[in-house]
């Protein structure tokens, strides 16, 4: 089995870590930031000196490029290296120098390989212009109104901010990939989830990633002096969302899977005063799962429980459905090599899912794809709190770096 | 049975009703605002016109007084023609205009009554400059640090607006009657809840107006990805409020009287975003009864289940007393005069209960007192839609009437 240089892949870590840092409070990197600049410039150098390709792409992904043949599909890695304010050292980063250490192993080898290896760091994952920017880009979903719209939230626009830096916003779509021409894609990512650290294995291979969808709902009442209106007389809104609220576990053991995942996130009473029955209750709704089937389910059992209590209750349940991302199943003989992988390793693995969105759920609409997790203390991230042990770090990026050995050979 | 003049009555609530309105918007007549100090003059004229006794005290209340003698404790009645921004036209109004009625008949009977009778028309019942000025004062319930701080919404302050009007306000303490020098007090009231309407009830006998306490909450557990974090593995304020806010009928039901209720009013969850599990839930808890030994053991009844509630979610539950008003019981033998009264009217009367504030509740700490309802379309009030059918309006006045002749007698 191959192995990475641990000392350089720490060492990279560790400098890029310090890049957009500001004392105490996390990580400053988005997209298009002076801190996101630095670190690109950083890693065009690693990249340059490891003496792999660079390429920059019209939606400013950076590739490092090792064998590059463009008549042959590419075996891809890749993860980003922007950040939301104030994050950890991980989150992203992890999967892009990962990927870099595994092209300079497989350099080093000095062997002819069947395909191309290819690294990218995607633009903007984190959202600062809207999210996934750059992988979005490469799988063909962006059209011109999105990239002349996306601002960020001082206002300014996408275009004028890649025009100061002497890009050209109306190259964005030439990104795009076609389908066949990346043989598989692998990223490596922390869970940012605490599944792996409740439990003893290194390496979670994701099978599939969860898609959701959004509502933004209300019951409706009637708000009325909360000292003169009995019990009885009441149409209280928010009776009825935690009438709602307390079948929504039932309502997933019910229709949905294990993966499924239910939250109410933000709540907002009218007229919400201490001593006046609340006459309206809105609130937020999401739900995740790693399967449209199940979506579906849930969506109507979700539908017929508000309406039966609102029914009861005297109430009116309205929503409108905001946001809505399908799953995404990883490709089988991915999933396979990953294990197979991990095993020969000797490294404990389980096969999970990702609850978040990742890259990977754009390129795998043009590609086969699949990701490695590794565990993450308590499941942080976001955070300057997010931390991962040196053995996990090391144990999926040798994971990795076998694993695109072996589709690329 | 005596019985008001009641197209005089009539005329009054119909007269007083156009001074502050604001068209379509409903009645403006907020403490000594200008709607409020015409409404003054208007009565003040009423009271001289029936030649009864007219006299200011320190708290700005306006008395009207029949065979005044100060060494005999009077039969008072009374209640205020302050308003809400945006009020109807009884609430208030109709107690010291059924008064005013209820004297100018017992003047006309020109015979020498046992006691006297007063009405006092209560400054600032409302609450714009921080609530039942006039009864607080009456019934010795304010310090000058209350005076001195009292200001409105726009932050103008009591003692200045005292004094554009040739008021002094370090004569408002002076407005205290000592203990004994009323002999009763009943106040008419529109019920401002609908229990009266949706009866076939023309007067309430109100036994006793609740006390309330109300708490500021927290369940606080801990912010996580909506995505990554499995049911099983969260720390959900939100559903711990969930579980709560579902057993208040059980708490009430086993530990509450029939009176009692409960309202969760306000609630803001933190972060407060759809895709993250809410680590913070803030919420408002009322809780009315009129009985104190039920308070405390709701109050127990309650800080036990949310703390176990807390304990087995892994939640910290956290409250504070922000507000706690004691109930009162009517005088037994003023009770027992309406109901003889509405008897002997033949009015379909039935005991109930205050789940509102007003005067009475002060000035039962210094006299026996009690109050009489009337009904409300739909249990309004606070609202320009505001209505009762002038027959329980003569019906509510002549119970007053006789009740008041009989205390007197």
């Amino acid at each position: 089995m191959l192995k990475i240089n641990f000392q350089r892949l720490k060492n990279d870590i560790q400098s890029l870590s310090h890049i957009g840092q500001k004392a105490d409070h996390g990580i400053y990197r988005m997209a298009f930031t002076q801190g996101d600049l630095e670190a690109r410039d950083w890693l065009k150098e690693q990249i340059k000196e490891a003496r792999l390709d660079y390429y920059l792409d019209g939606a400013a992904n950076l590739h490092a490029r090792l064998q590059w043949d463009d008549k042959v599909p590419s075996v891809m890695t890749g993860s980003h290296i922007d950040t939301v304010p104030g994050a950890g050292h991980l989150d992203g980063a992890l999967g892009v120098l990962a990927g870099l250490e595994a092209l300079r192993v497989l350099k080093e080898q000095n062997i002819k390989l069947q395909r191309p290896v290819e690294l990218v760091s995607f633009s903007d994952e984190e959202g600062y212009y809207g999210g996934m920017l750059g992988s979005q880009a490469m799988s063909g979903q962006l059209s011109p109104a999105d990239i002349y719209q996306a601002k960020n939230s001082q206002d300014e626009l996408l275009t004028d901010k890649m025009a100061d830096i002497g890009l050209d916003a109306e190259n964005v779509l030439n990104a795009e990939r076609k389908k066949g021409s990346i043989h598989s894609f692998i990223e490596l990512h922390i869970e940012q989830g605490p599944v792996l650290d409740h439990s003893d294995s290194s390496i979670g291979i994701v099978e599939a990633i969860t898609g959701l969808f959004r509502w933004q709902c209300s019951f409706i009442g009637t708000a009325n002096h909360s000292g003169t209106t009995p019990m009885d007389m009441r149409q209280d809104a928010f009776q009825g969302l935690t009438e709602f609220s307390s079948s929504l576990n039932r309502i997933l053991e019910e229709h949905g899977s294990a993966h499924s995942v239910a939250t109410i996130g933000r709540v907002e009473l009218h007229p919400g005063a201490p001593n006046v029955v609340p006459g309206q209750a809105d609130f937020t709704l999401e739900i995740r799962d790693t399967d449209d089937t199940i979506l579906d389910q849930l969506r109507e059992a979700l539908r017929r429980t508000a309406s039966s209590i609102a029914r009861r209750r005297h109430l009116m349940f309205d929503f409108i459905e905001s946001s809505t991302i399908h799953p995404v199943t990883s490709n089988p003989a991915i999933v396979q090599s990953i294990k197979d992988n991990a095993k020969a390793l000797d490294y404990k693995y389980q096969s999970m899912h990702s609850g978040a969105a990742h890259d990977t759920q754009m390129i795998a609409t043009i590609a086969p794809a699949a990701m490695i997790f590794i565990p993450s203390k308590d499941g942080r991230s976001h955070s300057p709190h997010e931390w991962t042990a040196w053995e996990d770090i090391e144990r999926g990026a040798n994971t990795l770096l076998n694993t695109l050995y072996q589709l690329a050979s």
